[in-house]
């Protein structure tokens, strides 16, 4: 999956955006297409943000895609809204490479598996018996599916990936490097003072269009399953616990542990390093800020934006930290006024 | 190691939990076994908790192992304790799958082993020179073990682990997928701005019964050896550094990150996202809340329960997180009072 | 790569670290080298810290490296630097195996490749078309090196290291086990409530001197690179997003993460668990106290020492620590003397 940089041109790049109009030559070559940092003779760049305006005219772009027109002899080309142009210029100028659906001679395959005729196993990867992989999916080098695992359409596990027996996977995910979903929940029962361990019986069962992260751990339910919804976007590092339920379209950003039977709405958004522990219901459309912390067995209401640890509303929590600052005069304050020694 | 579904009646089930008595017929069969959220036509359900009494008694279940006889026409099997029975259950109904210790052709091999008649090396096993793996043990597929490692018996490497060389794993050991044991500590010393990396000349030593989640590190001593004690468990993504020792039965949650040279008692529990600095010395039985910090060469004394950021006792902790929400209230009634502005 | 202990002499090793002076039998052989924890007989060791003298005088130890002579009939080498010797004897005591550079024929590789002829490449390593790899680096068991991919001379992947794609690392690089180098920066355009990947086009630079530690994850750019500068070193479990440029010999403890497009400074400490929000710049000599947090889009000035959540000023962030511990009797203060409740 290495980029490629199709060369082109200018009339080429504004019709793919869908352009309102071009100003300049049109038939300038595209040398590369870059950030404001990295510009250099023929680059093309995406004018986002007017704060960068002089610095992209006074640099070598040779042309601009921008909202408005401005007063320079580069190439313009002009769009609603440069942000999206700069998403489709992503996949115009570097296209996917085509992949070739072959089958490493390394690969290997158990005993009663479904795999779709158009699936690419490439070296080293390890497939179980009994498991289903569906039309258009890659199991990537070293990838380890393991028995009785179900694999939509078009879904890509990037190398060195491991999902345990049982996992029920959907259409278009994507699985990035040194993942692992279906490992065992964290379950033990106390007895003498040694830990027994709970069998851990359940799946994971991970829903369509998710992309998840590297290196993030899925946990496997006790009995039943753990639960990624559809469109669920998980970043690197982050550890979901057995029986989780992670509503649809929510966003969990990195290094983010939600403890055992946390219940996680729909189009919620869990900034990093977050905490969630167990038996928690998070409602939907909640956003809950970076490094916060959420107590066992909490309810959050849909649509709260919640802070700090324990979460408070953000608002609450803003004034907190704002308050905490002040800490000092108010110290010293009440030390003075009232006589005391705090 | 798929899970596999005993379908069984309910005679057998009261048989298998040791039931002081059951009411209905004995020969319903048991068409599965599941959590109250997933109860269907011939389910068999633990009633654990009173408040789930009437959704179960509503539900499609035909079977309910209780503590207390209910008025309902479901089978009921009576229990002392139902959650003992869930976890009977669990492995009686879902029983493990016998393993075949089989050899891969693709397992790796190298020089001057010992490796024991029933072991079982997956496809991709990579094992390294003068290893040692006793009877009973399982090495995942793509799994790594280093040159002069050694496993001792039952002990279960699931798929890309890496264990580097010079570690000592013992018996009953469960090492979940992706777990990195003994890499190089991190330690240098600073050189006209440089860092010269310090070798890293000492192993791991990991006990017996010990459990290990997924994505974990455990770093290799300077010298001497990184300790972790019998019965310890681990969660996913769990740090711990050079040369720390982790005490007898002593759980860390996961995301739990352990600095270098501290120690941490027998029977403690470190809760999610913890993070203990460098050269503490943590007592016995000693529980730390979640994302609780503990700075450079803290001690705490043996079976404190502590929190916050730093620790604190969990009383006086819990204090001040109270206090906190009330800092507006303080402020406004210095300000108002007092006449001062803070 | 196994370690080996070398035995050898008291004058070997008085040779080895430069002593000024030797007292006792310099032919004293010394049977293996230890920190006071793991003194046996005929252990040699060095006394870095005076409170640990009676603990190593009252040992079996043979030979002790110290700083200034003692009363005891023990062969003492005396240095200057005890802490320097005790990391020169750990190179001279347990030097490297040396290294075989084969290629395993289980290692595949692929078209249009670079490999220069000394290089290791372990067993079923796995190599992408278009790849390059100088003299003397070593690609770990179970490693994969994607396409178009970069690596400079003597640069060691360990085991399940997994580098995606385009990336670019340079030399004397060490990246250990389970390891994610390119994965795809975490980007999304909301579109009606759902999530619309966008494309992650740019790479990783890795340059030379760096070592990161294991079950690392740092993603590839948008467009353009992101960046770890010379001499940088990365713990473990560390996150960095895409887009981020981490300044040279900047140094990341375990577990912190780095959201997106933000800027570390050169010669920076990060304490373990640190989250760095996304487009923040840090300046040159930062440090930043464990667990600290710093919101979106901050700046920090060169040379400054940060702590908390947000940070503030090291000095200050004590100082609100303090006072949060005094809140309960500010709290019972103002209540008392101004007859309100709180």
């Amino acid at each position: 999956m290495s980029i490629l940089f199709t060369q082109t041109t200018a009339a080429a790049v504004a019709k793919a955006v869908g352009a309102r109009e071009i100003f300049g030559d049109a038939s300038t070559v595209i040398k590369n297409f870059c950030g404001i940092d990295e510009i250099s003779e023929g680059s093309a760049v995406c004018l986002e943000d007017k704060k960068y305006a002089e610095l992209i005219l006074n640099s070598a772009a040779a042309v601009i895609i921008t909202a408005e027109k401005m007063d320079t002899g580069k190439v313009q080309i002009l769009v609603e809204k440069p942000k999206e142009a700069f998403i489709t210029l992503l996949s115009f100028l570097y296209p996917d490479k085509p992949v070739a659906y072959t089958r490493a001679p390394t690969a290997v395959v158990g005993k009663d598996c479904s795999i779709a005729a158009k699936v690419k196993l490439d070296a080293y990867a390890v497939i179980g018996d009994s498991a289903a992989i569906g039309e258009g999916s890659i199991i990537g080098a070293h990838s380890v599916v393991g028995d009785n695992v179900s694999i939509g359409r078009n879904t890509v596990l990037f190398p060195n990936v491991t999902v345990y027996a049982d996992t029920v996977i959907g259409d278009n995910v994507i699985i990035h490097a040194g993942t692992v979903i279906g490992a065992d929940g964290f379950g033990y029962r106390l007895e003498d003072g040694r830990r027994e361990k709970i069998p851990q019986r359940g799946n994971v069962r991970i829903g369509n269009n998710v992309e998840i992260g590297a290196n993030v751990t899925i946990d496997r339910a006790t009995l039943g399953s753990t639960v990624i919804g559809n469109g669920v976007k998980i970043d690197n590092l982050v550890q979901v616990a057995h029986n989780c339920r992670v509503g649809e379209n929510s966003v969990l950003i990195a290094q983010v542990g939600i403890a055992g039977s946390t219940t996680i709405g729909k189009s919620c958004i869990l900034a990093g390093q977050v905490g969630i522990s167990d038996h928690c219901v998070i409602g939907d459309n909640v956003i809950i800020g970076a490094q916060a912390g959420v107590m066992s067995n909490t309810k959050i209401p849909p649509g709260k934006f919640m802070w700090g640890s324990p979460v408070q509303e953000m608002k609450e929590e803003k004034l907190t930290k704002i308050y905490l600052r002040k800490l000092g005069s108010l110290v010293r304050a009440v030390e003075e006024k009232l006589g005391v020694k705090i």
